[in-house]
């Protein structure tokens, strides 16, 4: 739903004056890319509410979401607890561009295999493998090479999957 | 956990000058009971970040919930969701007072049928309803005519029902 790794990029980008895409990380960590020396202030990134307030929305999320819910009973789960200063950042980010989502279906942990669902779309491995039900990954820089989930590479692909 | 009504007492007695106790509403909620021009007033109480951080903790319950983690998986799941400035203040809360307890084992849901658990302790009824687990009643004020799951009255009964 958030494009957080652009937003990081835009930022780091800017920041150190270089020029780092998501092609230069594909299997990795963009942490274990980028130059040692940068490492400490790129991480601070995630640290500042600001940070996760302006981070853009993915192509299609809300409207795909928004179709979803017609049909499932959708829950928003994400893991904000190792950065306890951006629940309400978070949470006001989704209160802005998914309006349709009740906030009574807004969860915030960092375990994932706590979430009672047939279905968990995530990009994050650790989640994915926690989860109970059935993990689809969603496709990020450092998952590429992931093989045992069912794949989207985008809300499109999301869309077909459940929708079709 | 947190003896919310207690604080809610105190604060509302004071600001008052009443001497409303708990014995003054079993069965019914609060708000029912008291006056209704001091209805708006108290409700902002709970918009308050520094309500919420001064909450004192239950007897016995940093102890027993202790024991229970040698035993069980344990997860603290909260509803922050009708009061977004709570987050951090019932977080902060939990750590310093439930260190214990990781941050990954912390969970803020408007609705606990999300939750996958065996167990759920809580003095809400919707909640307890909407959960796919077995619900505990934790005794409140407003509960005491509630029949329809295993009671525990403190949190000594918590560790009778678990770990006896």
């Amino acid at each position: 739903m958030a494009d957080t790794m652009a937003h990081f990029l835009a930022k780091y980008n800017s920041n150190f004056g270089v020029g780092l895409k998501t092609e230069h990380f594909q299997g990795r960590h963009v942490f274990e890319v980028i130059e040692e020396a940068h490492r400490p202030e790129a991480r601070e990134y995630f640290q500042q509410e600001a940070f996760f307030a302006n981070i853009p929305v993915m192509p299609d999320s809300a409207e795909v979401i928004k179709a979803l819910t017609g049909r499932f009973e959708v829950f928003i789960t994400t893991a904000a607890m190792d950065v306890p200063n951006s629940f309400t950042a978070k949470f006001d980010w989704l209160q802005r561009h998914f309006p349709f989502i009740p906030t009574s279906n807004i969860v915030f942990c960092g375990d994932k295999s706590i979430v009672l669902a047939d279905y968990l779309i995530d990009d994050n491995l650790r989640q994915l493998t926690n989860f109970r039900g059935e993990g689809i990954i969603f496709t990020a820089p450092h998952n590429v090479n992931e093989t045992r989930f069912r794949r989207v590479n985008n809300w499109q692909d999301v869309r077909t999957l459940f929708l079709a």
